[in-house]
């Protein structure tokens, strides 16, 4: 049996009780360790916290070891650790598809993700549309097809979550040209660079999908000790000091409820200068006014 | 301090283990008991597995005793569970701000909820849209702004996830009317009501949002031991037998990829009749094709 075990966003404590007992029972345990990290424990702690060894499990081995890690869970039990939830933002879903043709049985144990938690700052999870993704950024390579798809939020009144880049063991392009497995230190993509980027792309497509006085919400260490929220224009994130990582960074859209305001007024200095940018960016994507059949009028 | 805890979608131990640390060692904790249910667990199962009483709280309660709840919570340590994530479809947001004014503290602990597990059926969670909700109809009442938002999402190529409609400890008018306190028994809908009802509309508004054959997902009992998934049109599972609640249903939007259509394929016995329902429905809110620039074929 293949379990895929969800460990929430911090702390080791965030497994849930019937994914611990499991962990504990299984004959091998995986950490999927490159596409996010749990923000309050790491790999040592994770052991001492399950009493066994724990494998950490980098993109070589899932992408092209799956049948290493798959090995004998016809009979044996093998856990797959993720942070998150095992079907969060990351999918797995090769290696369960390929368990899937060995035979091999598949459980998932769910957990909190960036994807549900993000609820935690009053924006209601019904208000949002599709979540984009968006990445470093470098002097030839700057990919922007989350800029189409905030727009589309945006155009039907949508918050739009945008996760954001984490490099975890990626080899510069000269070490992988000459073969060397020499990693570069990990990068956490915070709050100012997204908004530069997002600035960045705006004033090269133009079409005004957001303005640098659109209003945003960065998202730091959700689900840690050390969460916190920071309600602000993009122009002022792009100034934002967002300290430790992880980071996620929200767009609203125009549909804004009372309560919802009243929410993030928590999360900035600068109440009513909010407060009127959401007003102002409200009138971008504005529906047409009701066209009225004529007969309404007569008689 | 008030706690509130994320319980997950079926077991007792899906709660993780720092919520359940939380529980055990507060003053007073509270289920809420109205806007879901855990599938394999009830108020006896948790009081036994926390070993510890737990407190029912009803809409009543939660929405007109709110202080009741929070009382003392300045010194005294309080736990709201949630079954989910306490910032799932349902938010409590009125609890929180009313918690916030009376100078307590409040901490989530976040767990997993259908807007994220869903994730399981395979379909990726980047491409669903705004979630929405289908109350049961009556002879006079068939709310229908889901179709609207089902529309947006569909336009953009994007999945729907449709919450069911749960009536828990409702009274019927006419008792409501007498002041009686005599409860109905709970009601869970059903996937073939939910598709009878999307059908029902989409007869009465002829806009084609969708139509019978749209495909869809059927989720039954998601994260519990009898999860089970459905692959089929509208009109097949509005015909379907989905068992035991809770369900939601999923319907497709035009952006599915082939490995997600791989993993479809294990939710239904007809996979080449379900393939051409997939290819068919595509061909709506498709996006016009390309208009080249003239230049771009001089010279």
């Amino acid at each position: 049996m293949l379990y895929l075990i969800g460990l929430g966003l911090s702390y080791e404590s965030d497994i849930t009780v019937r994914g611990l007992q499991i962990v504990k029972q299984c004959k091998r345990v995986y950490l999927e360790a490159y596409t996010s990290i749990l923000m309050a424990a790491d790999q040592d702690s994770l052991e001492k916290f399950y009493g066994r060894e724990v494998i950490l499990a980098d993109r070589e081995l899932v992408e092209t070891g799956s049948d290493d890690i798959l090995a004998n869970s016809q009979e044996d039990d093998i856990a797959f650790l993720v942070v998150g939830d095992p079907f969060g933002a990351t999918t797995h879903t090769d290696l369960i598809i390929r368990a899937r043709e060995l035979g091999i049985k598949v459980e998932a144990i769910h957990n909190a993700s960036v994807m549900n938690a993000v609820g935690a700052c009053g924006l209601q999870l019904y208000n949002f549309g599709q979540t984009v993704s968006m990445v470093f950024f470098t002097e030839t390579w700057k990919p922007d097809s989350f800029y189409n798809k905030v727009m589309e939020n945006r155009r039907i009144g949508l918050h739009t979550l945008l996760l954001l880049d984490i490099k975890v063991k990626e080899q510069s392009i000269e070490n992988m040209a000459r073969g060397r497995l020499i990693y570069e230190p990990p990068r956490y993509m915070d709050i100012s660079t997204a908004c530069q980027q997002l600035l960045e792309v705006e004033e090269l497509r133009g079409e005004q999908a957001y303005t640098p006085d659109t209003p945003c919400v960065a998202v730091s260490r959700l689900g840690s000790p050390t969460q916190s929220f920071k309600a602000g224009t993009l122009r002022e994130l792009a100034k934002y000091d967002s300290g430790e990582p992880l980071h996620s960074l929200i767009m609203l859209g125009r549909q804004v409820h009372e309560l919802e305001m009243d929410y993030l007024y928590a999360y900035t200095d600068k109440k009513e200068e909010f407060k009127q940018a959401v007003l102002a960016d409200q009138e971008f994507f504005k529906p047409p006014p009701p066209v009225f059949e004529e007969e309404e009028f007569s008689d």
